[in-house]
C-alpha cells in the first residue's frame, strides 16, 4: 500500500523585514533547502515567491512548502538541532510569518 | 520539453467566520474543488485543515491549493463566470484570507 502513504505539507508564508537585503534573503533561501540533506524526515522542498493579481497575499513575498509522511516527521523536523539553529536565525529576519499543515485531500 | 512547463501554484488560505456551520464549509469545499471540472486551465486542486503545533497558524483553518500552468491560466481562472460567482460566495464566509501564487522551485 505504497500509494496510500500519509503525506503532510508544511507551508511557511513570510514577510521579510525591510532592512533585510537580497543577499541575505537569498543566504537563508539557500539555509532553508539545505535542511533537507540535513533533516532524514524532510522529504521535499520549494519555494517561491509571490506573483498573484489579486492583491490578497497581504504583503507576503515568499512561500515555502516541504513535504513529510507523518505529523510526527513534521515534529521530528521541528525538534532537531539544525532546524532549530535555522529558525532562531531565519523567524529573526522576518515582519510576518505563517506555518500552516495539512494533510493534502482532492476529495471534498 | 514536456517537463519544463511552467507551473503555478495558487494558494489560498482561509478562516472561516465563526457562524458558519461546518455543512456550509462543506458545501463550500465541494463547490472548490468542483471548479476543477468548470475552468479548463485548472489542473488539480487540493486542500486541507491545520494540523500544526507551533502555533504559527495565525488563526487560519483551512488550505487550498490549485495549479495552473501559467500566470496567464491563473489569470482566465479568476476572470472565469464560475470562479466570479463561487468566489463571491466563498469569500463572504471568510474572516481571513491570504491569497498567494508562485512558481514552484526547489533551488535555491
Amino acid at each position: 500500500m505504497a500509494e496510500e502513504k500519509v503525506v503532510v505539507k508544511h507551508v511557511l508564508l513570510a514577510k521579510f523585514k525591510d532592512d533585510v537585503s537580497p543577499k541575505t534573503i537569498e543566504e537563508l533561501i539557500r539555509g532553508y533547502a539545505n535542511l533537507v540533506s540535513l533533516i532524514e524526515p524532510m522529504k521535499a522542498f520549494q519555494w517561491g515567491t509571490d506573483v498573484s493579481t489579486e492583491n490578497l497575499h497581504q504583503g507576503f513575498t515568499h512561500i515555502f512548502e516541504s513535504t513529510f509522511e507523518s505529523v510526527e516527521g513534521v515534529a521530528e523536523y521541528v525538534a532537531h538541532p539544525a532546524h532549530v539553529d535555522f529558525a532562531g536565525i531565519f523567524l529573526s529576519a522576518l515582519d510576518k510569518v505563517i506555518v500552516f499543515d495539512y494533510k493534502p485531500s482532492s476529495l471534498p
